[in-house]
């Protein structure tokens, strides 16, 4: 099986501080496969800083399993009120605490684009989502329980879509940037 | 110099995404003494997420430097928009992350009860609030950049200040958080 350059692990989270989802979609020869689809129950937790310590931990073990490449965020930017909102934010701060302490890039998207990019329609339902996701990614069954596991899957789809159309890739916005992303094609004379 | 039990050092963090200021406080035979004042500029990193992992370099930078045993967090509770409370949520939930990591306890306090704290004022100015803290902390000279600065001193000695009280150290909930509390105080028969 020959590497092709878009070889990748992309882990897809949705963070909240009740339930956390995750999908891990591995990318050979240019090919999604899923690699783990979960959530992760953080309703256990009455104190709010356990809540946090535990979403830290759990997004840490993802990290260390499964060794992702880059990270795909959920992230709506709105919210039944502010509290919810300061809530929100801190889960999705400390998932991106730990993806940032070991240099992991991220990348958010709003959840309609999300499902835009997976069913075509802005306001599809969680199952819609899901079904789609079945098909394309060849997974046989997704439980019910799953249910919040596959906006995190779709979330990681969406990316890797993304990052395969050319013009993704081959964005630079400046001649510092282009060789910062391609060390391999810097001479030193 | 007898070590008692409240000696301490406590970490007081003012978290925002442009600027975060901090301030340490070791309490020795029971006083508070200023070992570090400062303020951490995010407004150079134009990228959230150079803004973020800055701001957890340097919080996991002011923890391996100081030790802090505790970590005071001044959290405003409301913002002038969900956009900026969801900012405001990741700087704090990238911050707690960096002590969640160490298992540091945190203590939040919101701004109303730190100006209290210090001044007897809830709405008391950074200016106020500044020059109580050099009278009560012996701090010769606040320059005016450190202004952002005293805000997470002041948090630091606020909780000082409540962890000193009798009722806050003598506080369990039950007889497992009672044992939890005094290790020592058990046998093994």
């Amino acid at each position: 099986m020959k590497a092709i350059s878009s070889d990748k692990i992309i882990l897809g989270i949705d963070p909240g501080t009740n339930l956390m989802g995750y999908g891990v979609l591995q990318v050979e020869v240019g090919k999604p496969k899923v690699v783990s689809l979960g959530v992760i129950d953080l309703r256990k937790h009455t104190n709010h800083y356990l809540k946090l310590g535990h979403l830290l931990e759990r997004v840490e073990g993802l990290l260390q399993s499964y060794l992702p490449d880059e990270l795909a965020i959920e992230a709506p930017f709105y919210g039944k009120n502010i509290q919810s909102m300061l809530k929100l934010g801190r889960a999705q701060g400390v998932a991106m605490a730990a993806a940032l302490a070991r240099d992991i890039p991220i990348t958010e998207y709003a959840p309609l684009k999300v499902k835009m990019a997976i069913t075509g329609n802005g306001s599809a339902s969680k199952e819609q989502v899901a079904d789609m996701l079945k098909r394309i990614l060849r997974i046989d069954q997704i439980e019910t329980p799953f249910l919040d596991a596959t906006d995190a899957l779709a979330v990681a789809y969406c990316h890797y879509q993304e990052s395969n159309r050319p013009q993704f890739a081959k964005t630079y916005s400046s001649w510092r940037d282009f060789i910062n992303k391609n060390p391999d094609k810097v001479k030193s004379i």
